[in-house]
Order: structure tokens, then sequence, then C-alpha cells
């Protein structure tokens, strides 16, 4: 099974869990309308490609692993497309959640997925309960308050914002849980693995603050220049579009060194190089303003 | 120590997690605003009891489960109470947290509060992994989808509603959770306990719905007449007033019968007995008219 079938199927398994038995039928619908397309599922690769690098003794483990990730991800998506945050209509290309079904919903499919998560990590902790409650621990904490991206959203409210922890919380603590949950999955310490997760997250807010500022609507499947209209910091605000680009190569190759030393080193060294393709953004010369 | 300092000092240390090194500082104090004043803690008492009945061998594991459970009720709360469920402008006396702070505040600091419920329990996990794994998977069971307290709200999105598995989810949810947790923390099975917390559950749904029938917004500390407004079944719709008395009578005495064998049966049947008698509506006879 390649890795994005096995990362689509631990999803979808992890949403049917959600949707057993008698349930009301549009939360029901929410769940799977909340997780599909699955889009790059960047998150679960990253944590699946650590696990497997470290031996993935235990895939049922790394199984839920990626599917809690990526449904804390995608609960992430609802809630900051609600009318009172980003106040979004569309995400990856179809109407967002509270469009398609209505605010309440919304924010129930994101609570839902949410409590899922946990859910989805205590059923195949019996494997490995000691992996399984650090496991869960570390979700949580890249997740809520102070330091998940909870916080990372909380930031947004205040007028006075610690750039360094708004980074780290907002865009930072989900690819750092997926680098340190694929190791403790496969039952490796998760510290050495922190460095590997803070860079891959910088790029990526790099990557989106460039495709923020350069791209059109259409290209992005949700509303472009959010940043700019919601005053938040930008690194092409900051660098300009050449330094910012700069900026995201050099962190890749920073990504790339920090790797720990595991028996899938090199395998992971290739993965991180082609993720780093997929997000370095491509635009005509037209387009490119800032 | 009284079980009322108990609960409290479980709960505040849990918030704290949630607020401790670089936190944004607004979202840190609506955190402390959902949480405070406690009001009757009645599902942490619960669990606390039933713990304490039987045998409370590890008191870390049953303050984390006391302190996650009301954190999930707070939380529930806090989104129930926002524009596009209940519009509540008061809750608890005061101001709702979404009028006090602002609505992204208040989805954000109900994410919080749900995720820092699953942080508290794997922190105190280490003194019984197993327990504390079964502690994760019963409380998400409990709140999430297909039968915890979301799929119970998102019900109310439906236009064909399963009376049973609305009750049972919606207000039955975090009762079952209370007992059973209470159980699971002591190191004990938790089936036996969910018919305890199923008539608790009942108890309280059809006190509810008398207070919500009978009384006015002052003595509430939130609007009155909710269920009628947003067309939601109720028991002294079905029943009348002396009927769904009758009823919460007849639910209390079958709770208590259901206790299983236990050391401190006779203590915690006298807890039950306490707890009916504070949830037994007392109307003045002008205010009742339903």
């Amino acid at each position: 099974m390649s890795l994005s079938a096995r990362i689509d199927a631990a999803v979808r398994n992890a949403v049917l869990i959600g949707q057993g038995g008698i349930a009301p039928a549009q939360l029901s619908g929410a769940l799977t309308y909340a997780t599909t397309p699955g889009g790059a599922r960047i998150r679960p690769t990253i944590l699946m490609s650590v696990a497997m690098a470290c031996g993935d003794d235990r895939p049922q483990l790394t199984d839920a692993a990626a599917a809690a990730l990526e449904l804390i991800h995608c609960a992430s998506l609802v809630h900051d497309d609600l009318p009172c945050f980003d106040n979004a209509d569309m995400r990856r290309g179809k109407p967002s959640v509270h469009r398609a079904y209505s605010q309440p919903l919304a924010v129930l499919a994101g609570d839902s997925l949410i409590v899922l998560a946990f859910e989805v990590l205590a059923r195949a902790a019996h494997v490995a309960p000691d992996r399984g409650i650090q496991l869960v621990l570390s979700l949580a904490q890249k997740t809520g308050m102070p330091g998940g991206i909870c916080a990372g959203q909380g930031w947004e409210s205040e007028t006075e914002i610690d750039l360094s922890a708004y980074h780290r919380s907002k865009t930072g603590a989900l690819f750092i849980a997926a680098t340190q949950m694929g190791a403790i999955a496969a039952g490796q310490e998760s510290e050495p693995w922190f460095e590997l997760g803070a860079r891959i997250g910088e790029a990526f807010q790099v990557a989106d603050d460039l495709r923020d500022a350069l791209c059109d609507a259409q290209t992005l499947g949700k509303p472009a220049g959010q940043d700019d209209l919601h005053g938040r910091p930008n690194a092409v605000t900051a660098l300009g579009v050449d330094g910012a680009m700069q900026r995201l190569k050099d962190i890749l190759a920073g990504a790339i060194a920090s790797i720990p030393s595991c028996p899938g080193e090199a395998r992971l060294a290739q993965m991180v190089r082609m993720q780093a393709e997929q997000i370095m953004p491509v635009f005509a010369p037209v387009q490119a303003q800032a």
C-alpha cells in the first residue's frame, strides 16, 4: 500500500468511528465533508515517514497517530473558516463547512473531530499503552493552550503579539507534532525530532506567506490576501518576495540537516526534499507583486 | 479536604496547565472565566463520590478525571451559548464568554478546554496507564460523535429526531461519564455503573425541563424558556408539571436502587439523595404556569 493510500484508509476508518450506530445524519455528513478531499495530507505524511524511518514496529499505532493529527488539522480549518475568524466561503475548492451545512454544525463538526482524534489514539493504545499516553499528551500540547494551534489563533486577538510564540504555536505546532508523534509511535524518544518539525513548520509558514501575498483566490481554493486583510505578521512584508524565497530554501536545508540518526535517515531526507519541491511556490512573473 | 474543595483544586490546577509559560493573555483569561465560579460541579462530585465508594486507590487519577469531565462540561456551555446556538448573553449570573471576550475567543476557549481535558488525563496516566487510556476513551465517547454531547447538539439540526438517542447523548452522556470514569479511576469495571449515570442524567433532564418551563431568567442566571423558543422536546410539554415532578421522583428512586455493590455503597446512596434534593425544583405558586 502506498503512503497516501495508507493515510487515506487511516483517516477514513477514524471518521467511521464517529459515524457508527445511531448518529445525527447532517453532523455525520459534515465529518466526511470536513476531511475530504484529503489534499496533500502533509502532516500525516511526515508523521508516517518519521515512524517508518524509525522502524514502524507498531503500525496500528502509527495509523492512529497519523489519522488523529489529520483530524485535528481538519478541525482547525473548519473553525478557522467560521465567520467570526476568516469568514471563508471556500476551502479546498468547495464551500467551507459552515457554508455547506450551517454555523452550528461547523462548530460541532470541529469539536467532534477534536474529540475523535483522542478517541482514535485511545482505541489503538492497547498495543503499547505507554506510547499511547505519550501520543495523547503530545497531540494535546500541540493543539490546545498554551502552546498549540488554539494558542496560535488566540494570539491574533492580542494587541501585543509575541511573534516567536505566535509562529511556533500557529503553524509550527502541528509539524512538531508530526515528527514527534511519528517517533513516539515507533517507540523512540520524541525530543531529538523537535527541530525537524519546527523547521518544516517554519518553511510552511514562509511558503504560505508567499502564496497568500502572491496568488489569486482561484489558485488557492480559498480567499487570498487574508494576512494583509487581517493585519497579521507576514514574511513577505518583512523580507520582500526574493528574501522570503531565499529564507525558505535555507530553512529546508536546515531541516534536512537536522534529521536524527535512524535506520531510514536517507529515505526520510528524500521525502523532505520532495515535500519541499511541492511547497515551493511557482509564480508567473506577471503575478509576482508584493 | 472537603469534596468541593478537592474538586475546585483539581479544576484550578488543570486550568493552570493551559495557562503556563508564554500564552495569549485574553484566551488565558477566558479559560479561568469559563470555569469559574464553579456552580454546583455536579458531574465531578458524582465522579469523585463513585471513585471514593470504590476505594479511590489512585486519587491523582480521580482528580484528573473529575477535572477533565468538568472542563468538557464548561467547554460545552461556552459553545452552546454562542450566537449560532442559544445566543445566550448570560451564564451563571455573568455575561457569557463570547459577550465578555469575543466570539473568536469563545470558540477558542471551548476548543482549548476540550483539548485540556485530554491533556490532564494523559499527564496523570503514568500512575496507572491502562486506567488512563480507558479514561481517555470513556470521556471521548461521551463527548464527541456518535454518542456524546456533540451528537446531542447535532440532533437539534435534524428534522427527524431520535428522541432516545437525543436525550442519551445530550444530557445523559456526561452523567454516564461521571459514574463510569469514577469507577475506572478506582480500577473497577465501568459497565455496572452505566445505569446509575443514565438515571441521574434522565433526572437532570426532567428537572431542567421543569426549570426551563417555569423559572424566570433571574432565577436561572440565563435566558428562560429556551426549549419552547427553539422547539426542543420537553418533559413538561409531554407530561405536564405534576407528571414531570412524579417522573423525577421515580427516576431518582431507580437511580439509588441501581447502585452496584461496593464498599461505600450506603454513603454514595446518601450523596445521590442530597443531589436529588438540590435539583428538585421549588417554585413559588405564582410562578407555576406551564
